[in-house]
């Protein structure tokens, strides 16, 4: 018996995945971690109104959420001044990308990131045939100029470039993003992921303009808004490239509890501010400790540190080890020369007080 | 200028969707429905040890969930006597559905359902190009021996079976769904839909085995558990099938207070065992309504009654307006024959009070 038929283009899938876990970490090793600083999530929480607004959805979770999630795409346009229409709410920007690169890329068409860029997107892509071509980052940031000119190159259906950059945490102002924007090639979409947009310095973020029909704009709850585990995301783009994804989403998967969660978080820019205050003390004493023990901390315009390890890709995936056997969940860039680096999130001060205290001796184990 | 180019597959998409919201409706009444049993969600609620167990959650929230699901994979391992190899969990049925047309069917495949079957079953089918065969129910059941006869003729990769079924509420016992597994051409697969497999009668559901390569069983929380807003789903099938699923799916798209409803709710199963007696005794008043006032409810296996207004699908449309206008939200099939019938999800005592009062004076405004 054969068994079922894979498709063609799943069976050359690799069955590797983009992301393990810190649980699957925590179970290797037979215990939890004691700072949990490794996956850009808030340490920082939801708002505690966030938190009563969940208590309060539980009751309900017996029905669907609405399909349309009106509720909460019509805050969100009002929040940014642009039409309902223009965005799409749905399962993390994790689960947009994968439909947005399901909407242009068929086998073979060709995509455009960065070497070291987001795995998850280029998952996406080779879950749906496209074919991904890569330019180098410029130093530590990804390089707009390149991006556009492979595009056009490689007469690219897609591009991704996130502002602010993960893993690097550096990030390009708004004018140089505009201009990015303005030379997409004509047939070429700019997806646009500006997931630690929260966290940036004013500047960074150019207006939304729903007219424009070469970028959409990725925006989530899972980073400053504390949501992680909630999986909202939104997507900000031209209605008719909105309604496109209405052919192909799972319409029913952003839950009840889950719009009530990012509606709440959304109505409390309060606590959010709050939080980018936090995010913001924590980069600093993260970038202190780092620089005290002759490391060489990045800027950040994120919710983390990426720090200058000063050695091979080896060397930062030993430091990672190292701090893993003390309790400490860290990641790091997986390419050259980015995997120089270790990428350290914000953490509560008594997560930094154990990084404080682990890193030397992390260190000093690897000579 | 051109814009984004859809792929060749997605602009031949239909802008329709699935089901429209109950929610839709309500903002084009301009009031909310008095009674919601449209959708056959579990009016009952989740089990209050889930609604504590999702409280608990919610400060965690900015945690992704784990993304093998390990610890609701296991307990499920556990509860179905299965290995957890054998079980993925995902975004409901719905999205589980879309990960396994993704797996086998490429543009011009063949899929086997039945005309009048579960619409998002049709809709991930059409959006990944594949191309249905559907067979006529047999009266108001699916077809068994018609569904596989027509996978052999057409070579599918794939047929799609509920069992209990939905939109009619029949089911088969568990031998004839033996029969037709192991009818299942080679290189065929048997998606089997056990939605409503909490409130059918016992003798129902054939045994779990992940050995055959034949048969996915799906399974849900959104039904008799009561968590259709929290969105898990899971399946059981061979270890090989199970892991192809890690090759496509959003990892992280189940999140943690999700995660974390879904192990509260299994762990109880006497509030599960209370909610089917409840659900039993409902389907039991509307019947009793039904037959009073001269209509034909047909025997249920699930948390529905599809009832045979014995007319055409236009008298049943109408009667679902007139039920609309004085504030119940219920459903019909789609397809002739059986849009002859509306279909009502059970309901609270209050809810079933609104109905009777309301259905009499909605069928006169037929005449």
């Amino acid at each position: 018996m054969t068994g079922p038929r894979l498709t063609p283009l799943v069976s050359g899938l690799p069955a590797t995945v983009p992301f393990v876990g810190p649980e699957t970490q925590e179970r290797a090793n037979g215990r939890p971690f004691l700072a949990r600083i490794g996956a850009n999530e808030s340490v920082f929480g939801p708002s505690p109104r966030v938190i009563e607004a969940m208590a309060a959805a539980a009751p309900e979770a017996w029905m669907y959420g609405d399909p349309e999630a009106y509720d909460l795409r019509a805050a969100l346009a009002r929040f940014h001044g642009v039409p309902m229409e223009a965005i799409v709410a749905g399962e993390g920007i994790d689960g947009l990308l994968g439909y947005l690169v399901r909407l242009l890329v068929a086998e073979g068409d060709a995509v455009v990131t960065s070497d070291g860029a987001y795995p998850t997107f280029n998952y996406h892509v080779a879950g749906f045939g496209g074919v991904l071509h890569k330019v180098p980052y410029s130093g530590d940031s990804e390089d707009p100029d390149a991006l556009v000119a492979k595009a056009a190159e490689t007469g690219a259906k897609l591009i991704y470039f996130a502002n602010p950059d993960n893993p690097m945490g550096s990030c390009h102002d708004a004018g140089t993003v505009t201009r990015m924007i303005a030379a997409v090639p004509d047939g070429c979409l700019l997806a646009l992921d500006e997931a630690y947009g929260d966290t940036a310095p004013g500047g960074t973020l150019p207006p939304l303009d729903p007219e424009d029909r070469r970028v959409i704009r990725l925006r989530t709850f899972s980073k400053a808004y504390g949501l992680a585990g909630m999986r909202v995301g939104y997507a900000v783009g031209h209605p008719d490239l909105i309604a496109a994804f209405n052919r192909v989403r799972n319409h029913f998967g952003l839950g009840r509890v889950a719009q009530a969660a990012a509606l709440a978080a959304l109505a409390d820019q309060g606590y959010l501010t709050d939080t980018v205050a936090r995010i913001a003390a924590s980069r600093e004493r993260i970038t202190t400790i780092a620089k005290g023990l002759g490391l060489a901390p990045l800027p950040s315009a994120t919710n983390f540190v990426t720090i200058d390890c000063g050695g091979t890709g080896d060397r930062a995936r030993a430091l990672i080890a190292e701090l893993g056997k003390r309790g400490i969940f860290v990641r790091m860039p997986f390419t050259p020369p980015q995997d120089r680096c270790i990428r350290i999130s914000c953490g509560t001060e008594t997560d930094l007080d154990r990084l404080e205290a682990v890193l030397p001796e992390a260190l000093a184990s690897l000579r």
